[in-house]
């Protein structure tokens, strides 16, 4: 039985999955807290406390702040954050140094200051809302305003001191990126390029088992309808929600170069549109899941009719389904897809088959339904394939 | 001619909001820059900085961080990072008096200090990786760990100001969060509650639009597809990819409970499920619209036989996208739909209109292909009318 078929195999792996989530989870906060307590050696052991002495606070913000959940987001925020305060940094100190040579009165002086507060902190705000800008450097343009009016406003009051300060708590930022860095790439480092992969594969092996489930429910006798739980399309919705997870794990997966089995200049790029394409799919299946609903007690009794070749339809889906998982495979071992030839044939063939079923079945009105469903169908994942094929060409082993 | 009319009323429009949304944005630029000059005055000004010191810092960090681009995001945050700070604060000061009273030398001291560093920041890590907590707490579980850590290190330090600088920065951030929320809500308020409403509204209109314009493109005679541009389903995907901004959008909503326009208990729940049916049905539109686009050239000349009621169909259309743009407009309004009956008698008559087409092009099997999608359509219009319809009746005038 399909179905069932497709239910065995889908369950495990989803808890296995789970499983790994949780296992990934635990990492994290045990690396989390592995450098929170490193950083705080910089307060509680006395000879490092001599040397960074109260800004050592720096560090600690630093690793709080930085440490995400993936090696590439930490590198990301770490970057981002390293370049805010330099630049923030280093503007604030001109601007200091300028108004203490230009204001002779303190007023003039911290009117300058106000001033250039305001200009500064008005036109970074701006660039964070422009959504090129705001997708990869936004943590770094708030980090910027923040340290350009830290010093800024420093400068006005200790007078010598501006530089020191500086460099101080840079040094520290360094440090609490140092720490940050070391644990998230060294103690069982989690990456987001590994995550998007998956989650790719997965989508693919998701949506095949949706296909074959989603006529294998509509296709069942009454009888088998009652006994099985009803057949969700949850799948689908998670599928089609999926855009700005892609997106943001793309980002951080372009942070993470050298990771070992993918190569230096990986196509992200191509997996954010393979994403696109499946999440079009699953708006597909979705919309012709609903289809098959609408019509399904005539359905279920056209079964026993001699106008319909169900039993076509449903080799067909599972060829369709079939070549899905194949295509997801061949992404999860990064590998040509054995023949793109095959797969082509393949579909050349279901395409036949699904002309031949249109064509014998113009009784029932119902019957048509069905039959541009699947129609409909197969149009799209010539599509899909076709896009998928050419990645296949294109990514290397 | 329908498609034209509909580019009319939609590029205006558009243009509008694009206008509207710059505007808004220069606007928070100005509201971030004038915020930051306010509490740069605490620095500037030689009384205020006698009172606060170098802690000023502080209140300046905390506009930075927390100017957000609407009210309930700025609320949400001020929230979050006050609660954070007190409970952070106050169990780093109660741990950090519990080490002081139980480790007799420093070494033991020191050593639960980290321990506690260890548990704390694991276990709180562990909590912002829950998608409840992680989703509207997230900010005040990191400021949690920043300040905990913080004031536990510092009490291994300072023995006796530990109450103290607790005290002194917690003022600060008060100042900060009241500079940020004063300008936030009474300079030009920026609401998310309009925001999310107008986008939900907006998101009405377009759906109507694409409908009309997405057959009055297939139903076109051949010439005249080309002299203008081809339909695209651009809305439909950016309906698709909604979700995540309106789940932000009603969470800030949630913090702006006394806006004017909106009820004490606005029900942000329902424009959520709203725009959750509204994505279902941009997923249908979209499947109809490739549907159509594979059969196109036979559609075209189809036009000329006399098998197909294409002037019903195209009446049809019209009359669903006026529904929804109808149900636009009460949302807009905020008003009872004006005779839900009468919407509802519209759907009815759409839905025999189009058995009637059904019933009378059974001659050619294209025709079928282009019947079964609009049957789809009208169906998951249905679907979507009755839940706009008993949204209508629950949201009071």
């Amino acid at each position: 039985e399909v179905h069932c078929l497709s239910t065995i195999t889908s369950n495990p792996r989803h808890k296995q999955m789970h499983r790994d989530q949780d296992t990934r989870k635990i990492i994290h906060c045990i690396k989390v807290g592995i450098s929170l307590v490193l950083v705080s050696l910089l307060y509680l052991l006395n000879p490092l406390f001599k040397q960074v002495g109260e800004n050592a606070m720096w560090a600690i913000m630093t690793v709080v702040v930085m440490f995400e959940f993936s090696a590439g987001a930490t590198l990301g925020k770490g970057f981002n954050r390293g370049l805010g305060t330099i630049i923030g940094g280093g503007l604030g100190c001109l601007v200091a140094l300028f108004a203490q040579s230009i204001g002779i009165h303190r007023v003039g002086n911290s009117i300058i200051i106000a001033v250039s507060v305001f200009i500064f902190g008005s036109f970074a705000t701006y660039l964070r809302l422009i959504p090129s800008i705001k997708k990869r450097y936004d943590y770094g343009v708030m980090i910027f305003i923040l340290t350009f009016n830290l010093v800024v406003v420093s400068g006005a009051r200790v007078n010598v001191k501006v530089w020191e300060l500086a460099r101080e708590r840079l040094l520290n930022i360094l440090i609490g990126f140092i720490v940050c860095v070391c644990v998230s790439l060294f103690v069982f480092p989690l990456w987001a390029s590994n995550e998007l992969h998956d989650s790719i594969v997965s989508r693919f092996l998701d949506l095949a088992n949706t296909i074959q489930g989603c006529l294998g429910e509509c296709t069942k006798t009454i009888d088998e309808k009652e006994n099985q739980p009803r057949f969700s399309f949850n799948v689908c919705n998670s599928v089609l929600n999926s855009k700005s997870k892609d997106e943001s794990l793309a980002n951080f997966a372009k942070w993470e170069p050298w990771h070992g089995k993918f190569g230096l200049s990986y196509p992200w790029g191509r997996y954010l549109k393979i994403g696109e394409i499946l999440r079009e799919m699953a708006a597909f299946i979705l919309a012709t899941g609903r289809c098959l609903e609408a019509s399904k007690e005539p359905m279920a009794t056209l079964r026993e009719s001699e106008w319909v070749h169900l039993e076509t339809c449903e080799a067909l889906e599972s060829k369709v389904a079939c070549i899905l998982r194949e295509l997801g495979d061949s992404i999860k071992k990064m590998m040509k897809c054995d023949a793109e030839g095959c797969v082509s044939e393949q579909l050349k063939a279901a395409r036949e088959d699904l002309s031949f079923i249109i064509s014998t079945s113009k009784m029932a009105q119902l019957e048509d339904a069905q039959v541009l469903a699947i129609a409909t169908f197969v149009f799209l994942l010539m599509e899909l394939i076709g896009k998928v094929e050419e990645l296949a060409k294109e990514v290397e082993e």
